[in-house]
């Protein structure tokens, strides 16, 4: 299976990384090989038809910040499109940062994978976060395969529980901590009484939290999930601009101490279902799976049969988000066979 | 596709009730159209090669107790054995009792399905907990599907989870609360301090405990589904005998209390491990995902890539249990296509 990746980050060298480590377990397992043929970041990208070394891949960026500079088969400025055009490949592995305005460039790479019948996993938020119908259309046309389980809680599986394992019943709706920052910093305030701008600074010098934390703690990134989830598995057409948001910023040490008082923790919550799409700061009780703490998340999938099944997994980071796209990309094999 | 359920105690009219709750569903989300061609308990059983009506056979075990009593196509005294010899079905649906001295008989009716090459799907402990290998190597022998999500957990969905959803993932070991009724037994006694005995009452009077509490209080139940996992996700050769096994009659009110003090909170506790099989009482935080009261069940799966990832979910039941046993069927219809 050759597979492209786009976008070199912290997930896109996490998948170089467990395809190394992972050789032999794919083989041996699924009797799966994986070469990267292609690899790109904003440098330009590299090159090689019978597979670049994930290990080089990785060295290269670590020492030049550059995929150009690989060895032998770098390309200097050369972008994603064009990489597409030239190389053989059997899936895309679109990595680019999510960008919410307008997903590009993640959004025509996709779309040029999937009219090239090429099947694509991503773990890119914005084109599923702003263009789901289009997508769904146009891999539906070309009868590829389009696997996303890392757009949405990292680690913690989900798209593929609610399609598969829970193929039976009807999900009605979706209810989640869906971003594993703001759950940091609440459970924090919680267990230290200190204050949100106290406790955002820490998160920050902790790198749990970025420089610029809007994305996490104004809710926006939990609501592209929410629209991730309501499209993908409860078939609502659903964008962004549907989903009613607000963020942790406003949430007192005291409104924290008082909820604590009555058995309850702030939480900030993600929901989907037919009549509301929102994310806001919401009650849950101590005791429930929903009083995880730390950069966790968590979704409870109300069914129709099974009741509610719940879900807890790191949300984020680079390994355990590259072990969901490495889920998909067995899957996709699986199914091809 | 044509199946035959055996046993119709809870969870097999559990099945029955499901199939005809989601008869359109499946037909239009899957193109599966189930038919019911023979059905058994006790008595003996009805056979209609054209389908039964699931609504009927709920109607005659209620007002009669007897499949037997199934108008016009029901057979007195008929054994499961004999009724496989007689109907053209494509999978068996096992849901006999559970006995862990022999896995009778349901590990007859499962090899006897397997060995005409049916697909087999079961809730039924004994015979994966007995005899797994045996029937490991004949469904690879004949080259059938042999699901049992149902086994463990009710509608927790771990099985699958573990093959398929986290399937770039290597599961290193399993940990969790897999009997509901101990759970309810310890957050009882947790919550209001009161004794083993009296809140084993309680749980008797509510119909949680059964009469004869022993294969759950004792660990007998939760050493089963440890068996289960072990075999079937991290590919031990294990076998009841091998597990260690405490019950939590032991426990009394002042080590809650106690534990509770520091944080903690005591649970039945199975785990899995190249290591260790063992189910016995244990400390967890106040606060983990462990933390969860009532009858649920909550599962964690160690894996190289992905951390720990948990699942919550109803433990028992008859509709979620069968919803697990529905999924189990949409999937072999999935992978047969």
């Amino acid at each position: 299976m050759k597979i492209v990746i786009l976008g070199f980050g912290a997930v896109g060298r996490g998948v170089a990384r467990v395809i190394s480590l992972k050789k032999e377990y794919l083989q041996e397992k699924y009797g799966l090989q994986l070469d990267i043929v292609a690899a790109a970041d904003r440098s330009g990208g590299a090159i090689f038809a019978e597979g670049l070394n994930p290990e080089l891949l990785l060295k290269t960026k670590e020492e030049t910040g550059k995929l150009s500079e690989y060895p032998d088969y770098g390309i200097k400025g050369i972008n994603g499109g064009k990489i597409l055009q030239k190389v053989e490949y059997d899936c895309l592995v679109e990595v680019t940062p999510t960008d919410i305005e307008d997903a590009e460039p993640a959004l025509s790479h996709m779309m040029q994978a999937i009219e090239d019948q090429k099947d694509v996993v991503t773990s890119n938020k914005g084109p599923l976060a702003l263009s789901f119908d289009l997508l769904a259309e146009s891999v539906h046309k070309n009868g590829v395969q389009f696997k996303y389980e890392a757009s949405v809680g990292g680690a913690m599986p989900i798209i593929n529980l609610a399609h598969d394992t829970l193929a039976g019943s009807n999900i009605e709706s979706v209810y989640g901590i869906l971003n594993g920052t703001t759950n940091y910093i609440l459970s924090r305030m919680a267990k230290e009484g200190s204050s949100y701008e106290q406790t955002l600074n820490e998160a920050q010098e902790l790198g749990i939290a970025e420089t610029d934390p809007t994305q996490d703690v104004d809710g926006w990134d939990a609501a592209c999930k929410i629209v991730i989830l309501a499209n993908s598995i409860l078939n609502l057409k659903a964008t962004l601009k549907n989903v009613k948001v607000e963020g942790i910023s406003k949430i007192t040490t005291e409104s924290i101490a008082l909820a604590k008082k009555e058995g309850y923790l702030i939480k900030l919550i993600g929901e989907a279902s037919p009549e509301s799409l929102e994310v806001s700061p919401r009650l849950v009780k101590e005791g429930s799976p929903f009083s995880v703490e730390g950069t966790l998340n968590v979704a409870t999938l109300k069914t129709d049969l099974a009741e509610d099944v719940t879900v807890v997994g790191k949300g984020a980071g680079s390994i355990e988000t590259a072990s969901a796209i490495l889920s998909d990309l067995v899957n996709i094999w699986k199914a091809s066979k």
